[in-house]
């Protein structure tokens, strides 16, 4: 097995613009390591099988919960717990998000909508 | 299920100082997110039942491998896959380090030094 590949977020993100539409850029014990570039309001939603982690790079990220709203800026993070319904804003500027969810996950989860992406790139 | 709680990595990293002391941060899908402050050389260890992220958060780490070396900046990633050995430098200034690991795991994996850790405290 050879050294594995240092993946840098800067490089990675500078390869798409477009919103909502994760890249997967790596892979740890069965989750993908995604990048996105998010701007305005996604869908609510929930993972039934995973747990997601949104760790923001850039910009400052609301996420919507049923009993409350949290705030993200660059350096912070959060794993929403699975089933917990969910919704991400990027309401002020574009925001740039490491995320991690199982292999194969849809980023709408039990939810299919316009934004829905089952099938994601590979950087 | 109440909203989760946002994790900030510079609020956890300024609660520790000591090296190669890995503290947890949060829980994903039975793995945990970690922080650690790292100065020197670590062991060359593997770990049999987990690949291990290491997200350089600050400082510039060396990861060793048995046919090459990799070196990470901040904002740069590599996994290591489950059963590679590796061995953590960080040689000339401290580096401050996201890492994810299997719940539980041993930071020196399948071996014991004076350096291992097998309980980690949860910040």
């Amino acid at each position: 097995m050879g050294a594995p590949p240092v993946v840098g977020l800067a490089d990675k993100l500078a390869l798409f613009s477009d919103h909502w539409n994760p890249r997967i850029v790596g892979r740890y014990n069965g989750n993908e390591v995604r990048l996105a570039k998010l701007k305005g309001e996604f869908v609510w939603h929930s993972h039934a099988d995973t747990d997601e982690l949104f760790l923001v790079v850039k910009g400052r990220l609301t996420i919507e919960f049923r009993d409350g709203v949290r705030t993200l800026g660059p350096g912070e993070f959060l794993v929403v717990p699975k089933g917990v319904e969910h919704r991400p804003v990027a309401e002020e500027e574009e925001v740039e998000l490491l995320l991690m969810d199982r292999e194969g996950e849809s980023n709408t989860g039990e939810v299919t909508s316009e934004l829905t992406r089952t099938s994601l790139e590979t950087l």
